[in-house]
């Protein structure tokens, strides 16, 4: 049979998860992966070894590949469009996929679309970040390196001018935005295909703990119907604006104005799977990965609709213990009902090693069930 | 972390879908197939191509394995014994296994515990076929080869003295059964750990055609709600009584009796997952292969009831046209619940190369929508 080739350029558990979700849709696999340990590498038939930033590595992987999609926002833009000169299909694209990657080129492209974000400017050193601490009521503010962040790296709360130099020893420009007095965080996912087929996961709420995505809950709880559908529209409509290709997460704010009335407020998109998708697996009837995959290849997408009431995702971080196999039998026999992901990622302190999923109709319940989970897998509980 | 690795003897489709339930649960696992080209070993990282009918074969393949499970029964029990002996646990053991290599054997177990069966014996010739015709209220009866069959094969429905010859053919020693009338066929599918704990599924319908699984309902519609308890206490009580470790399919006769009571009777015992078991994997909380191989690494059991109030699995069997690809996009366009699931092997008619699974609350519905895709994939119909 005919079937495509898929080539995954990362290693990482978002590629792991991927694999996973094109095994039953009888795709080829085929991972570009930094190290034969990485979490994909670990479970996919067909890894190459190599650095993707560098090109000739990326067109030699490419050959056989019927499309080009990744794990990560990092391979270089230029690199992404030589792949494209040589007839290989990128997706998302390299238009596209730079406004995940650059958090300036982001907000200059949300604010002519005219898409909610808090206010902000790029700043030339602490003394501008200072004056537009001014601009926006005063400090803290935020400043972020527009490229190279993720999980709260390259991101600073500002307290001060004096506390505004960091930022600027990368030497890569930084974007200050103003800090947002948010009621919630919420993400917004979708799934847009190259012939512009497009569906929506119902708006979550996205809880995160020191910078890193810790809870997920769909959908999210005591959410005005409007402003869900409203963010749903953002989130397709940024798509479409911006010509992505495949999963987009739109990371938002939730706001109450001064009339009480709420809003949001765009904060950071990822243009591939994501942690604020991972309920997916097991709450939705298509999966963020399934749907990634069929999007990438133009294949008709699945029904992103919920499967339970409530399905709730905690991240599971490596802990004091290198160990997790005694404390992950335990959470199976406490929860047959649990769904537990693991990444195959050795254990450290703070790393994101797995997360698990859990489904019912009472929140809390469902709510406790992964929370015990988690904390008890990364062994800051016990029985 | 210290996860173990799972040694997976046969690269079929059984194969892969345990490996696909491996990957969330962090395994590891290693396959032992025939070809590169097999269904799992296009899937799987860690592939060892060799002859499973070779002990050194199977003795280097099992290094580094902490457990041997299998994706077919046709390992010598032999071989499965100096496994053991070399202290790898091999899971069903070869004392179990044989119930589901060799019929006679089954049989004479199964009537040792009092299951209920066709009348049956070991037959030695034509002439001795037709005595025990003539015992049950004459022909047809059925004449099984013990070993080596599967999917109708090794089996003959037989009408006549003159018509029995073919079974004695093969050398193996034949089985006569009566050939009974039943209502429907239904499977009874367990799974069972070393340390005895078990999981029932709910009984399904299973419908053969020519003697290949064609569709599977889950729930088995309208069965008496005694005789399902009754077919999951036999399951549960054959698998405790032969040792049986992982998946046990246990396919089953409905019988009506002269005063219209219904009653079960066994047909044939699968130990490994099996295809009346595909539909768990979108239709139950935790699938036949997730629990397969919790279940022989002695993890606690996954809760096996169904997310639906009805799932139906169809067999999509290859068909005159070589490539399905273009039929795969229209039952994706078509149906954008449908999961499908193809095994990535070349199509050949009447080759098992996929199944779809449907659920919801319609039966008629779910299973029109099942029925649809299985045949257009095929090629047996077009909108």
């Amino acid at each position: 049979m005919t079937f495509p080739v898929v080539g995954m350029v990362g290693g990482g558990q978002l590629a792991r998860m991927t694999h996973e979700a094109g095994i039953p849709l009888g795709l080829k696999f085929k991972l570009l992966s930094d190290t034969p340990q990485d979490s994909a590498a670990q479970v996919v038939s067909e890894v190459v070894i190599g650095d993707y930033r560098d090109l000739d590595t990326l067109r030699a992987f490419a050959q056989g590949c019927d499309v080009i999609t990744f794990d990560h926002e990092h391979v270089p833009t230029e690199h992404l469009r030589a792949l494209e000169a040589d007839g290989i299909p990128v997706r998302p694209g390299p238009d596209a996929l730079v406004h995940a990657q650059d958090k300036g080129v982001m907000r200059a492209k949300l604010l002519e679309i005219g898409a909610p974000c808090p206010r902000h400017r790029i700043v030339s050193d602490p003394a501008d970040a200072a004056a537009f601490a001014e601009e926006v009521g005063g400090f803290p503010v935020i400043l972020k390196t527009v490229r190279g962040g993720y999980d709260g790296k390259g991101v600073w709360v500002v307290r001060s001018e004096a506390d505004a130099a960091d930022p600027f020893r990368a030497g890569v420009p930084v974007l200050a935005e103003e800090k947002v007095d948010f009621v919630r965080e919420l993400a917004a996912d979708i799934v847009r295909s190259p012939h512009g087929q497009a569906v929506a996961y119902p708006v979550v709420e996205s809880i995160q703990v020191d910078g890193v995505c810790d809870t997920v809950i769909a959908p999210a709880p005591d959410l005005d119907e409007a402003l869900a559908g409203e963010a749903q529209q953002l989130a397709l409509r940024i798509a479409a604006e911006l010509g992505v290709v495949g999963h987009l997460a739109v990371e938002l704010f939730e706001t109450r104005g001064p009339d009480g009335k709420p809003g949001i407020l765009v904060n950071e998109l990822a243009m591939r799977p994501h942690n604020s998708g991972h309920w997916t697996m097991d709450g939705a009837i298509t999966s963020q990965f399934a749907n990634h995959v069929r999007a990438v290849l133009d294949l008709p997408l699945g029904d992103p609709r919920p499967r339970a009431p409530w399905t709730v995702m905690c991240n599971v971080l490596g802990g004091d213990y290198p160990d997790m196999y005694q404390a992950y039998l335990h959470c199976m026999a406490r929860d047959p009902q649990l769904k537990i992901h693991m990444y195959g990622k050795d254990v450290k302190p703070g790393r994101k090693v797995g997360h698990v999923n859990t489904y019912g109709d009472d929140l809390a319940d469902v709510r406790e069930r992964a929370r015990h989970a988690a904390d008890y897998l990364r062994g800051t509980i016990t029985e």
